[in-house]
């Protein structure tokens, strides 16, 4: 079998929301398809991938560098040992041949859709969902048949007061989510408190509200935030600074008891080293987030967590970001903490299978749709094939 | 004053030469012109910039988040306290807005060139050479008259045996150059030291040469090579390991005791300050080497050096990777370390002005060429106008 075209595109993700760092309204991401001449159920085979959000699309660099790559190798080199299917960490070597080392950002994406799609076409010519090719291939044989996941939410909107919010987490109760998160950091602390303290009010306790402050916080702010919230025993904390000041993380640890979290703008196994060397994190109690789909993919996912491992951190401190049904795959096939999810935002890009229910917190796997399962989102396939002139 | 048009390409450095990780056949850079109505000498004042080498160009990128953010700009909004030139600070933040945190590779080479070109416009309208601004702005007036460059070569080409390398080191003596570079980790050991030998010969003693690994090296072999190269007592050994293995640079000082270079593929000062905190490099014997064309400008290389000088280390330890003329103006203006230099290679991107002479290792500064000086250029004018299309 072999690649018969790659298709690429920039497409806008839009949104009216914000966090403490950006507005979304001129977000982009990368969307790809894979087209094979491999054929199952009548029809070639074809992988899907996206770049996840909240990085923009890297329009040209598919195109010029890593498309080129792919259809200079022979196709028979790109194979795995039954030769008819895709090996997916050979595909994503030979993405990777002739970059440099380091700066990780940005071609990290663009790969994370392109590899996407590659193990897609494996799990579908394999014919099986990709869970559970995880759970058999690096997880001897278990999985999760449910994963926790909590609603990415509480944006800041304009107009929107602690009312608007907590209608908003009263929503995500009512679609089954027990764990919510809000944005916290862009306004004054006095008003995070009482947004915080409303969305408690909705969700019971402290412990279902977890609180993202997207990098904005200086060391001093963080520390200040920290003791101002200990009180409300908070789900978690997430990305207090800069997502690369492990400093001021493995200060924070030192007057902050509750769990912290951060990682989803680390896009590579060194960086994620770092982190989990010199943050001052605890494998006991905090969580890391890096995004497959922005972090070179489900390939370079699996050296994340072995490397991880090496440092003494199991894969359930892991909790993707992105909502994506990738993620929602690698958290039950690799028994992953869990996954983050979109309901609503980001949409068609965000999001699970239309007809996966949640319940108490967590969602069932669909068992039988081989590949991430992308066809089980028409609304996401009819978009993703206008954007790529898919007919 | 305003910005009228802002042109960019994506344009080949290619070359034969490889180093211990990647081959240059398909390196690109970007470059840029940024067009304002101010008039010096009876014509529009126009900046110049590119993104040194070793990254690949953005195609993309300045057209679709850069360089619209600066046109949605008000024009008045980009200017310095004269209301007459622009402010390469506020317009380095204005392209930055709406940039999440995190992830500093390609943008960071993008902006690097755009960055680049507004200053060149910052110095031309001022009436001043580049160091010149720099010296008065952020060194009290003071600057190095000469400046120690280096020239980064003895790359890998096919048929390139130590007669060879001797030829070219031989060439940069010649051309005035006391310390030189060469590549090493693409080959066995042995291969290595008998180039490496063959290369001091021609050189004179150890102290003359610098051997740069391109990160090639796991922390074992790095410190296997640090043990052979220790008897030559050379220059420093550049970029041993991963440039994010700030690890792998911590455990090999403990057995190196020779200067260690490293910081060429960090590209923010985030990024730099966890090599200086956690990397166990010695503020007075290593070397550190970012490149203010990939990493975000000149504009973020006044924030490193000031982040770098909390951590103690001053600004002589500074080398900047890349061998352009903005790299050259930062290490006399703000007095560096030195500057790279690439005679030959890369051109006429790499290299400085025509007339500058070489004497003893370091080069004398052009004294009254506004902005950056690469008017002095003839050859890599003429490309970028070509490439740009400038009549």
């Amino acid at each position: 079998m072999k690649i018969t075209s790659i298709r690429h595109a920039s497409v806008p993700l839009a949104s009216q929301i914000a966090n403490a760092f950006i507005s979304f309204e001129t977000m982009t991401t990368n969307v790809v398809a894979v087209e094979t001449d491999a054929v199952r159920e009548g029809e070639p085979v074809i992988g899907y991938g996206f770049s996840s959000n909240g990085r923009y699309a890297q329009p040209g660099m598919i195109a010029e560098r890593f498309a080129p790559r792919l259809r200079q190798a022979g196709p028979k080199s790109l194979l795995d040992e039954t030769g008819e299917n895709l090996d997916p960490l050979t595909v994503w070597r030979t993405v990777m041949s002739n970059e440099k080392p380091g700066g990780h950002g940005e071609r990290s994406s663009a790969i994370g859709a392109l590899d996407m799609a590659i193990w897609d076409i494996h799990a579908k010519i394999a014919g099986q969902p990709l869970w559970r090719i995880l759970s058999q291939r690096y997880n001897g044989g278990a999985f999760d048949e449910k994963v926790l996941v909590y609603p990415g939410g509480g944006y800041y909107t304009p107009g929107k007061g602690p009312e608007k919010l907590q209608e908003e987490m009263r929503g995500y109760r009512e679609q089954g989510y027990k764990i919510c998160k809000m944005k916290v950091g862009a306004v004054p602390l006095a008003e995070d408190m009482a947004r915080m303290e409303a969305a408690i009010e909705v969700l019971g306790a402290g412990e279902n509200l977890a609180v993202d402050a997207n990098g904005r916080f200086t060391l001093d702010e963080a520390i200040r935030f920290g003791k101002a919230i200990a009180p409300l025993g908070l789900a978690w904390y997430e990305e207090p600074g800069d997502p690369l000041d492990y400093h001021l993380n493995a200060e924070l640890v030192q007057s902050y008891d509750g769990p912290i979290a951060t990682g989803e703008n680390l896009f590579s196994h060194q960086d994620m080293n770092n982190l989990l060397r010199f943050g001052g994190l605890r494998a006991r109690t905090d969580w890391v987030q890096p995004d497959p789909a922005l972090a070179y993919g489900l390939t370079e996912y699996l050296v994340i967590l072995e490397e991880a491992s090496k440092l003494g951190w199991p894969r359930r401190r892991f909790l993707p970001h992105g909502g994506h049904q990738l993620a929602l795959n690698m958290a039950a096939g690799l028994q992953l903490g869990g996954s983050e999810s979109y309901p609503g935002v980001f949409a068609p890009y965000g999001g699970f299978a239309d007809d996966i229910p949640i319940a108490d917190g967590y969602v069932t796997l669909p068992a039988d749709q081989p590949g991430i399962g992308m066809e089980l989102k028409p609304e996401l396939m009819d978009e993703m094939r206008k954007q790529l002139e898919l007919s």
